[in-house]
């Protein structure tokens, strides 16, 4: 196949824009991703860069209330988003060909002028609030927001849990600081796809972006992941009518020598779906799991490694069992070179789907430009992985599985579980407190 | 826009097939509708059709174990959905260009000749169980679930629950009876988009589908829907930190003369986004509802007219009653001029979005076939949306909602409510028993 090749200009003021032209249909996307997001928190502020992302959005901008925005934006059926992970804040709009300079324009007033409108601040605050106190009525909520917690640590920027009272602090003028300090053009990388001439479009991006000026971002030091964690059993009791299950510890980074290893690893353990040994073994022959699914994840600083599964709560411990087993199998022995052979096969065959169409190439394509992958990265994907070998694989298996030391956070009916957790021969079961429990809250507004 | 020509071929068997050939990517898709699904349940094993398709998909071939045959697709990294709705039973494979006629093969042995095979029986059917068993969990699938039954009745096949006891009662023979029934080629639309050569791909359906034969197909009937629901308050208490309300009652028929009037005044009212009445009402100016949206269904037989809201506890009635009072406007003074007018333009302009990409555009085209649209629907779809005027939709207001008749369905902690249910003037709630509690069930496998 080929790939498109995005034209890369860079704008006075620092905005590098890679334009993917495609005449295939009337519509027009862009998309741009600031360094920013929830690891510079404040950690009494925590939900921060949440918040401010979704104000940017919702909270109007200079020109107009929110209210008008939404309306503007509606009418014209462009589609915008903004959204704040943790290393990242991205945004998105989308409109047919006619619409799109007008859409641009109002994107570009959030991005640079959000109004942060301070009614619409008490509507959405109400309702972020609204969703931390759900998130303990789920056991597969429950397991993912804490699992991070105990191998990262709770203090980590990588796994603090915004709450009730730190989303409470925040004042628009928390919002205002944050945006100062990271919304820059220069702090950006942005891509437009779709119908539209290069030279025209190259004369809206300076006009849509003229006056909005370069600044020096200095974002917070973010210390090191620390592999200190306390590995054993955690337990959340409740009387849920299933289990949650998450079993791991530290992962490795994205730019690991074994990445290429690492990822036919994770396909073969616990990602590639029907045919994975955790599937296989766990769900499809046992029928123990009602899901079972997970590897060695790579992230900026360290990955988790993190395996989830949901299971009925009378065989909660025979699944832990289960995967221990399969997992310290796959570090004594590795895999088969046959399960190697399949697991390249189709994971070559897969990439297609994660470049299909000018949009999603754009997506991959500036996802890797934003962490600073090499340029040549999606081209030379599919040979990367067709040069993995058994050995590399074993390897990268005894190097980042260990099956003595983990974390293994269970969330269900423990009284009902199939054989006490003890039997797991870990120790005592520590029970876990969850953080703002309803019940210890304040009657919502 | 331009819309894709499909070209349209009939096999000897009576397959119907559309071919819309796209070059962009070295990928294929196809899709096939059968006329089947949970409508034609026998009462007594309510879950029949559901399972059928799930085992069709999971439970092997003629000439594959279950196992053998999702590892062949996974190491080709092909797709492969099959799904049961109330009366469409559907499929679809994906694959790269050269793994299609192989993926295809297999999907096509799913059609015609599933293995069902019995211990991969067993544990879908305890999954479905299980799922059956957690459905209580959450506030918003009770309300989901119940509320069809309130309108159409308990026993409607269009409302009809599964139960586990339903579902325990399937036999092995009675999937191979309802495959036997409905899975014909004469009972079928299918689609193909993608990478192929017209005339190789003719070749490629006869020798594939080659043996599969016709039969006559004799659903049993399906009596119509009866408008003869109790309208009233029901109540579902249970200590949820939030309400899910739904409130509504019969919709309109697929083709019913005002289906673009009715589309608009959705859109006004509550399928609009953030610029509908319900959304800036109720949820924008008030922050009394976390998501409320709905609008009248066109359904095959009568669709619902539904609104769902859900809200927190302590402003369940507020919302209820501030939902009703915009019913109430809605039908006495209609849209004004303006909101039809930018409603029709947002219609008009999202279109293009639903028909987005070659796939996309099958899947509608397909939709639309299988329900025997007129074979221009899509063509002139944004020309009829135009042509909507205000008088019209205030005549669809006045003929589809009837604010005074509603089941009102209420799901949360009634104990801390703002006031009292009885409060809105419609007599007293009445409980609404769940079927299958999880208490009253026997224990899991």
């Amino acid at each position: 196949m080929s790939f498109p090749k995005p034209e890369r200009i860079l704008l006075p003021n620092g905005l590098l824009v890679y334009l993917f032209e495609d005449h295939e249909l009337p519509l027009l996307d862009a998309a741009i991703d600031f360094k920013a997001g929830s690891i510079f928190d404040p950690p009494d502020k925590a939900g921060l860069a949440d918040l401010t992302a979704i104000m940017m959005r919702a909270g109007g901008t200079g020109e107009s209330t929110p209210d008008e925005t939404d309306q503007a934006l509606e009418f014209m059926a462009a589609q915008v988003t903004i959204f704040a992970g943790d290393d990242m804040l991205g945004g998105s709009v989308s409109a047919v060909k006619d619409k799109f300079p007008e859409a641009l324009r109002i994107f570009a007033s959030m991005l640079r002028a959000p109004r942060f409108d301070p009614s619409r601040l008490e509507v959405e605050r109400a309702r972020v609030q609204e969703e931390i106190r759900r998130r303990w009525d789920d056991p597969g909520e429950i397991a993912d927001l804490n699992f991070p917690r105990l191998v990262y640590g709770a203090a980590s920027p990588w796994a603090r849990l915004s709450s009730a009272e730190s989303v409470g602090r925040i004042r628009r003028d928390d919002l205002a600081e944050f945006h100062r300090r990271y919304i820059h053009p220069n702090n950006a990388v942005m891509g437009i796809a779709g119908d539209f001439d290069g030279k025209a479009m190259k004369k809206l991006l300076e006009e849509t972006f003229r006056g909005w000026t370069q600044a020096k971002v200095t974002p917070p030091p973010i210390p090191k992941v620390k592999d200190d964690f306390q590995a054993g059993v955690y337990v959340v009791a409740r009387p849920f009518s299933q289990s949650h299950v998450e079993i791991g510890h530290l992962g490795a980074g994205r730019f690991d020598p074994d990445k290429f290893a690492i990822k036919i690893l994770n396909f073969i353990l616990g990602e590639g779906g029907f045919t994975s040994r955790l599937v296989k073994e766990v769900r499809s022959t046992r029928g123990l799991a009602y899901s079972v699914r997970g590897g060695v994840g790579l992230g900026t600083d360290r990955g988790l490694f993190e395996i989830s599964c949901s299971t009925k709560t009378a065989s909660t411990v025979e699944a832990i069992d289960l995967i221990r087993r399969i997992l310290r199998q796959m570090r004594e022995e590795g895999p088969t070179e046959q399960e190697v052979k399949e697991a390249k096969e189709a994971s070559i065959n897969s990439f297609v789907f994660s470049v299909d169409g000018t949009v999603n190439f754009m997506g991959s394509f500036l996802y890797y430009d934003f962490y600073n992958y090499p340029p040549d990265f999606l081209r030379t994907y599919r040979d990367n992985l067709a040069r993995v070998t058994r050995e590399q694989v074993l390897q990268a298996a005894r190097k980042r599985l260990d099956p003595d030391r983990m974390v293994i956070l269970v969330v269900g009916n423990a009284t009902s579980f199939d054989r006490p957790l003890q039997s797991l021969g870990l120790g005592e079961p520590r029970p876990l407190t969850l953080d703002q429990e309803p019940a210890a809250l304040p009657a919502a507004r």
